[in-house]
C-alpha cells in the first residue's frame, strides 16, 4: 500500500504545484499529449451542436488531423488573421447566427498563448476577448502547448495572463519545454471539470502510470527549470534573428517574441537547406518557413545553422 | 402479400424513373429530407480522417447546424467565392497537405447545383472540377436541393451535368420543388453505395413507409411536372427582378440565374418589410437580403410584393 | 405573410393538442421519424461517457443499425428480459460503476411501452423505475412508437403513464397509428428541451415543411381518430389469438396486450407463409415469429391469414 | 540533422525488433496507450455501421469509459463467458442479422490473449475464431495488454497465435509489462494499415517525440527481457495460489494461467485487506476480488500479502 500512496502522493504534489502558479482553485489533470489535452478540454465546455471559434492557423484547426471535429462532433470556426491573434472586432459578426436553429451556435474561444505564429497576447487582448465571451455566453479556452515561452515573454505569473484573464480552461503544454511526455489541462472553474474525469479516460488520455507524468512536472515546476528551458528557448530564438537579419536575401516575416523564426527565403534554398535542417516549409507558394529553437538548442547549434546559410548564397 | 408488392412496386417505379433522368447505373436510395441526403451522402464516401472542400457558403457548411461534422466526423474546408462556385484554381493549394499525418487529408469536393446564391455551374466548370478530384483521388459530389432550377436554367437533361460531368454522389432535392417531404440520393457508382442501406438506417432517414416518398417522385419526375414547377419559379425569380432593377434605392447583387433574387435595400426598409413578408437577411453588415420564388409563386404575389417595396419608398 | 402565419398556426395547434394531453408544461417537438425522435431525445440528456440502459430487445439496441451509438457517442447496456419490461430489480448491480472513470456512468434509464413484445408497463411499474432513476441521478426515457396501442391497453389519458409517472422525454409515435410519416419528442421538463432545437437540426429531423407534419397530429389528435386505430388494432390481435390459440401446432408464446402476436410455429410452415405474408422471425433458433395488426387490419385479413393457417397443416 | 536521423534510427529499430517477433509483413505504429491503441486499431477495420462482437468482461467493452463507441461510432456486441474467452459455437446466430439493414452488421471479432480473467486462448481456439472470421466477412482484433504473459504461458512465440493464426490487428502491450508508457498497433496485412497514421493522429495517439516510446521497446524486445518479466509476473502468480489454496475460507475461482488470481473471500475480510491493499471488487455480488501480480512483485511481497491474509483470518 506504501507504493500506491507513493504514487498518489507524487500526483498529489505535481497538483499542488500547478495550484501555486495558477491560483488554489484550479483544477489540475494530466494528458498524454497536447492535442489530447486541447480536444478533451474542449469537449468538457461544449454541446455537439456548438462552435469554437479560432484562428485559422490554429493548432486544433490545422495541426490535429481533424480530432477536435471528431471527437467532439463539433465544427470549428476559422478566422483569419496576421499573427495567429484573434481580435475582439472579429467576433459580433459571428453572433448573427445566435439562436437560428440552422446554424450552430458559437460556444468557445480558443486562443493559441503564443500563437502558431510566435506571437504572445497581452493582457489586455485576452481580457477584451475574455470580457466579449462571458458577455455572450461564450468559453474562453487557451491552448498553451508553448505557454511557458509565453509567460517569460511577457514576464509575467502564469495566472496573470491566464486564471486572472478570464480563461477557463486551459491546455498547459510539458512536452515542448523538455518533457518526455505529458501535458495538463487546467480548469479554473470547478464546476466546468465535473465530469473531466470520464472525458479523459473516454479521450485516451489516462495514464494508467499517471507518477511518471507526475514526476516531471515536478521536476518543471517545483523550482525555475521551466523558466531556464523557456528563457533559453526564446534567446536563441533571438540569437538567430540578430544572426540572419542582416542577410538581405532572408526576409524575416514575424516579430520573434518567443522560439520561433518566420522568414521567406529564396526558392532555391529551400532544397539544400531542407536536406540538412528539419524545418516546415509554412508557405510553399511564398518560400516562408518556420524555425523552432527550444531548450537544448546551443548556440553553436545557432552558429552552425547560420554558416549552412550563408554558404547557400 | 399483394400490398406489400404494391408498395415494392410503386418503389421499384420511382428507381426506375430515376434511372431513365439519370443512366441505367445509377443507383438511387430516398432520404426524408435534404441535410440527411447530404450528410449521408457524405458519409458513404469519406473516412474520418478526410476533409470536404466546400463554399463558405455551402448548405452543409452555414445551414445545417453541424451536421455533416458531427455525424460523418469529418473536417469542412470552406472557401470563398463571390457567387458560391469553386474555381479549379482554389484546389491546389489544398493538395500539398496529402500524406501529412497532422492534417486532414482532402476526401471529396462538394458543389451546390445550384449554389446558395443561385448560380449555375456549366457542364464545363464541373468537368474541370471533376477532373481534378479525379486526378487527386477525391470524390466529387453536388448537393442538388434545387437541381431542377438549375437543370431548366442549363436547359440540359440531368445526366448531362451530373454523371457525364463525372459526379460521384448527387443529393436530388424533391422538397423544394414541390413535395411534401423527401429527398434522394444518386451515385453513379454502385460500388460507392455498397454500404448506402445501413448509412441510411444509421443516419435517421430510411422511412418505413417509403411508398409515400416514391409516389410523391413518380408524380414529379415520370412527366414533365418537375420541370414546369422549376421553370415557374425560375420565372417568378425574372418577373420580379424586371420588376425592381428600376428602384434605383435597390440594387441586385447576383445575377437571377434560377430562382432566388440578392439585392441590397436601404437599411430603413428592412424592419417594415420584413414585418410583411419572410425573408433572410443574407448580410446584416451589408444589408443584403435573399428573396425566393418557388413552385406555387404567382405572379400576383410578385406585383403585390413589388407595390409593397414601392410603397416603402 | 398570411401563408407564413397559417403555417405557423397549425403547428402551433398541433402543440397545444400535445399540451391538452400530456399537461401545460410538455414541450413538443415534431420529427422525420421514429429512429430520429429516440436518438436526438436521448441525446438531449446524456453526456457521451454516460450509457442508456436498455432491454436487450429494446428498438434502440436491435433495429436502428448502431444510430444510438453513432449520433449520441454513447454506450446501451442491454439487459435480457422475458418480455422487453426493465424491472426495477435489474437496476442496483449496474450502479457500482458509478465514480469510477474506467467504467461509463449510467446517465438514463429507457423504456419501450409497450415493448417490442407487445407488453404494456404498468403505471406502478414505471413509477418504480423512474423512482428509481430519480434516486439515483438518471434520466427517464420513453420509446412510445406505439404508445397508443398501450394507452387503449391502460385505458388511461397519456399524461398517467409519461408526465405522471416520470418520464423525462418520451418519443411519441405516429407513423405506426395511420400518419404517413412524422413523430414527436415530448419534454416534460422545459430545462432538458433548451437546446432540443439545434439537436433536432443537427440530427437531420427538422422538416423544413413542418405543417405537414402538425396538420397530421391534428387530425390524429384532436378527436378520438388516435384511439380508434389503436383500439382497432389491438382488437385484431386478440381476434388473431382468438383464432390460432386452437390450433395445437401453435404456441402463443407472450401475452397478446397490444397489436402483436408472438407464435412458435412448426418449422416446416415458415418458408410457405412467409411466402404469402410479410413478417419477422423473431427467433430463428425457436421458429417463434411475431405477427402485428394495425389500424387498417381487416377482419377478413385475419380470417384469410387463419385459413392459410389452418390450410398449411 | 543528425539528431532527427538518430530518432528515425531508434525508432526503425524498434519496428525491426516486432518484424523480427510478428513476421517481415508486420506494419507496427506506436501509441500513447492500450486504450488508445484498441479504439484506434479498431477504428482502423470498422465501417459505422458495423459492430465488434466481444466477450462481456472484455476491456473494450467494461474499462474504457466507452472509448470505442465515441470514436469508431460502432455498437459493441458483449457475450457471455466463463472466462473471458469467445467460443466460435456463440458466432453463428449473431450472423443472422447480416444483410437487414435494421441491425448493425458484425464487422469484426475482438478476443483479449490473455482475457481480463487470466485465461490464454489456445491455438486452435485462435484458429477456428479466425476461421469463422474469414469465412464470414468479419476482421480478427486480438487485444494483448498482456500478450507476453500468454506468450510465456502458451511457450509459443509471438507470431504462432497472433499472424499465423489469423489476427488481423494487434494491440501489443508495454506499460504492464514494464514500460512507463507505450504500446503497439500491429497489422498482418498492410491493406488494413493504410490510413493508419492519420487515424492515429485524429485519434491523439501520435507522440511527437516517438523516440521515446521507440527505446523502451527496444530494451523489452531486443533480448529477452519481455520474457524474464512475463516470466516473474506469471510466478508470483502461481506463488500466491499456492499459498492461498490452502486457506478454505478462499476459493480460487479461475484456473491460474497468468498474472491474475480471482478469489471468493469472506465478506468481512474485504474492507480491512482494502485497507492495506489496492485491488478490484471484481464482483460485488459474490465477494469475488481479482488479485494482480507483475515485473515488479517479490516473492517477500507475495508472503507478507498471504500473512496479512492470514491474520484476518
Amino acid at each position: 500500500m506504501w507504493l500506491v500512496m507513493a504514487m498518489i502522493h507524487i500526483q498529489k504534489k505535481a497538483e499542488d504545484i500547478f495550484r501555486k502558479h495558477f491560483g488554489a482553485d484550479a483544477q489540475v489533470f494530466f494528458t498524454y499529449g497536447g492535442t489530447g489535452a486541447n480536444v478533451i478540454g474542449l469537449q468538457s465546455i461544449l454541446h455537439s451542436h456548438q462552435a469554437v471559434i479560432c484562428a485559422e492557423t490554429a493548432h486544433i484547426n490545422v495541426d490535429e488531423c481533424g480530432a477536435p471535429e471528431h471527437f467532439t462532433g463539433c465544427k470549428l470556426i476559422p478566422l483569419p488573421t496576421a499573427d495567429g491573434k484573434l481580435r475582439v472586432e472579429q467576433m459580433p459578426p459571428l453572433m448573427h447566427s445566435k439562436g437560428f436553429e440552422h446554424h450552430v451556435q458559437p460556444g468557445v474561444i480558443s486562443v493559441s498563448q503564443p500563437t502558431e505564429m510566435g506571437a504572445v497576447y497581452t493582457v489586455e487582448e485576452l481580457q477584451d476577448l475574455s470580457y466579449f465571451a462571458r458577455e455572450n455566453d461564450l468559453f474562453f479556452h487557451m491552448d498553451g502547448a508553448r505557454i511557458a515561452n509565453a509567460a517569460v515573454f511577457l514576464d509575467k505569473p502564469f495566472h496573470e495572463f491566464t486564471a486572472d484573464s478570464g480563461v477557463d480552461v486551459l491546455s498547459f503544454g510539458g512536452t515542448k519545454n523538455g518533457m518526455m511526455f505529458g501535458e495538463a489541462v487546467v480548469f479554473f472553474d470547478e464546476k466546468l471539470s465535473e465530469h473531466f474525469k470520464y472525458i479523459r479516460k473516454q479521450g485516451m488520455q489516462l495514464h494508467s502510470k499517471m507518477r511518471f507524468i507526475s514526476a516531471q512536472f515536478n521536476a518543471l515546476l517545483e523550482n525555475d527549470l521551466w523558466q531556464r528551458n523557456a528563457l533559453h528557448a526564446n534567446r536563441m530564438a533571438k540569437l538567430l534573428e540578430e544572426k540572419v537579419k542582416d542577410i538581405r536575401q532572408i526576409k524575416i516575416t514575424q516579430p520573434v517574441q518567443t522560439n520561433a523564426i518566420f522568414a521567406q527565403i529564396p526558392h532555391e534554398y529551400m532544397a539544400p537547406l531542407q536536406k540538412e535542417y528539419f524545418f516546415y516549409i509554412w508557405n510553399a507558394q511564398t518560400d516562408e518557413v518556420r524555425w523552432m529553437t527550444s531548450f537544448d538548442t546551443e548556440e553553436e547549434d545557432v552558429e552552425v545553422f547560420v554558416s549552412v546559410l550563408r554558404r547557400l548564397i
